[in-house]
């Protein structure tokens, strides 16, 4: 007997919803410049990558590759996981180690395998050359006597992220819309619901409010990341990652912290079977990608377009390849 | 009809007890420099704060007072939680804006109202012009070109603080014991489960594993503190709060964010209200109280003792009572 709506929808409580208003801290001054911000390159050494190289507003957020490339060339250790609806998730990176925004856009800025810049004075010294970014900042951070710094950069940045949510049908079908699925999308749901992902897979972002153990039921073979052991250096915490959100996760592939999973049916059957200790017969493995995809959401187009960037300066430093 | 162990004991698993042995990362030079550093005021201001002002390891890693005094006796406006078992927690402080216990020790020391200090050149200045420091250093971080920085600094109080656990009473329930607690503290303990405590504290530490909001049934009258909001920006996180650890919550009053309750039944009864609806009859009160305070642990004597601290030298900078 199929569940009834209540107990279904539970786990996605509290329904998530695209923020009706940006929060009074975010002012449209903030969040235009951290748009501007998000897409300049000028943050890296070599000006040549910007968080939209990784995490590409018009492809959900990702560059689809396993590993990114970052400066010179460099490959990280990590899939590069979507910056659509990751506000919401309870600490940021796959292991953590950001509890906001904020604290995570520090990250790649000095990265040497990322942006690569060597420190705060040269992040300052860029922006602080360019005549356009000293009027944004001074109108973003008004109250501030110098506001043009590491902790204003990010809070830039953060206020633009916060808005980069994808209402999909299935918010529509939280609301009360029963049409908003298809019969087989529905079948999923009560698959992905009575089989057990929502005992990790759950909240408004269908994902990133704990921390698990990949491999959990049935071992993993060979996980080379310590994952949230990084963090807490407690061995309980070996092998856990930040569950991801599965909002666009059709858009989304190569999957897992390690980018080495590519097809999502066989990432599903993969779960089914480390995380629950199921083998999942292939008609609901079907029925549940097929509710995933309903989870890929409108993106916010207008929104995330590329903005015209402020031309260098004579004092604006060199690109700097080495 | 009582409920069966296995249900019982489900919401604390997996079972908390003191680590076996230290990540091989916490190297005994990093542990016993970490205690020298969480107990020296000259990491302070004034030379009159230390972490154990507030956080003091024989009184359960609490002061005791709702809201604690820093530098020039200045009050923060949150009531110091425990270090003990903090580092099972899913984030620091209150609001969880520290991600780990590394990211957390940055805060006091350069926060105006607590240890007050400058900025990084201080706090290296201060215990480079040590000899004992520096060489404590250079053994605790053999690789580290230069050994004193704020990052070493706050991996050694981390290194010392993963180890502050309390062992109790309850533990040794949880491992079997089915005689280490009274009759009445089981009776609690099933009250604790059956009423739904378990539902926000749980875990290794019965709490600590997630936000939760004050007043998340009943509206709690007046929260001043927006809380895990500070961090998000979501008005979701309103008013929610990193769910305290209850181990050692006999000795830790007063409680809440704000320090505000002191008693502990009376604490009892307003979490059954406020956060779950419900008016708990005195007799179970008293029954979950008597449960509680099986989770008093014991103190590790010899860990916590205060270590002797090297002398000041010529070149140490002065205290400041600015
Ligand atoms: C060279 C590639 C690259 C660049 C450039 C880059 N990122 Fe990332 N980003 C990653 C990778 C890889 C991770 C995951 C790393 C990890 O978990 O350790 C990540 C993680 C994140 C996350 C965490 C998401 C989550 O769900 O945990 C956010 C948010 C984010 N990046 C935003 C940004 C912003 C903002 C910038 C620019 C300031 C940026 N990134 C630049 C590759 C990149
Ligand atoms: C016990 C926790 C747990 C359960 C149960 C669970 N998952 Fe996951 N899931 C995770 C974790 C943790 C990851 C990320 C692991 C990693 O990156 O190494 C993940 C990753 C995924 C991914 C890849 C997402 C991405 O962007 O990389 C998909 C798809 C997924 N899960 C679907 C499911 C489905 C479908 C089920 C049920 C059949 C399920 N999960 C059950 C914890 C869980
Ligand atoms: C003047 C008082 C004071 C001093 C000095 C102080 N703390 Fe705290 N500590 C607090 C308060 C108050 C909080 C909670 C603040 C909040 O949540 O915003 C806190 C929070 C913490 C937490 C988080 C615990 C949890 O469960 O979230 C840890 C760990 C901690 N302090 C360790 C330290 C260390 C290490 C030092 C020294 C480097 C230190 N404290 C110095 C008052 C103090
Ligand atoms: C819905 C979540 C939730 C439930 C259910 C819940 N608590 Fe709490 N509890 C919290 C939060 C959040 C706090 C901290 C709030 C704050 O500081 O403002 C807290 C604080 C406490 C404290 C004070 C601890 C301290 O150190 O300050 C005690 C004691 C406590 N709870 C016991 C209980 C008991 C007993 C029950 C069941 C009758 C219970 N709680 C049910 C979330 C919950
Ligand atoms: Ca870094
Ligand atoms: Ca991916
Ligand atoms: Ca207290
Ligand atoms: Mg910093």
């Amino acid at each position: 007997t199929p569940l009834d709506s209540a107990k279904l929808l539970l786990a996605f409580k509290p329904a998530p919803k695209a923020k009706a208003a940006p929060a009074p801290v975010d002012s449209e001054a903030r969040i235009a410049l951290g748009r501007m911000l998000f897409f300049d390159p000028r943050l890296s050494k070599n000006h040549d990558i910007s968080c939209n190289s990784c995490h590409g507003l018009d492809t959900f957020g990702v560059d689809n590759k396993p590993l990114s490339d970052g400066h010179r060339g460099q490959k990280g250790t990590r899939n590069s996981p979507t910056v659509y609806n990751a506000a919401g998730h309870i600490a940021q990176f796959w292991d953590g180690r950001a509890a906001s925004l904020e604290a995570q856009a520090e990250g790649p800025l000095f990265n040497p395998v990322e942006m690569a810049l060597p420190d705060d004075r040269r992040l300052v010294a860029t922006l602080a050359s360019i005549p356009e970014y000293q009027k944004r900042f001074r109108q973003a951070f008004p109250g501030e006597t110098q506001p043009i710094t590491r902790a204003t950069v990010t809070q830039a940045i953060a206020a633009f992220e916060r808005q980069l949510t994808t209402p999909s049908r299935f918010d529509a079908f939280l609301e009360g819309d029963a049409g908003a699925l298809t019969a087989q999308e529905r079948r999923g749901l009560e698959t992905f619901v009575a089989v057990g992902c929502t005992t990790c897979h759950n909240g408004g972002a269908v994902g990133g409010t704990s921390f698990q153990k990949l491999g959990l039921i049935e071992p993993w073979p060979h996980v080379a990341d310590a994952g949230r052991f990084e963090v807490t250096k407690d061995e309980e915490d070996l092998n856990k990652f930040r569950v991801p959100t599965l909002r666009n996760v059709e858009k989304t592939a190569p999957y897992l912290h390690s980018g080495s999973v590519q097809a999502l049916p066989e990432m599903v059957r993969l779960m089914a079977r480390h995380q629950l200790g199921q083998a999942l017969p292939e008609p609901d493995v079907e029925d549940v990608v097929a509710f995933l995809k309903s989870l890929t959401g409108a993106l916010p187009q207008q929104y995330i377009s590329a903005p015209e960037l402020p031309k260098s300066t004579p004092r604006t430093p060199k690109p700097d390849p080495s």
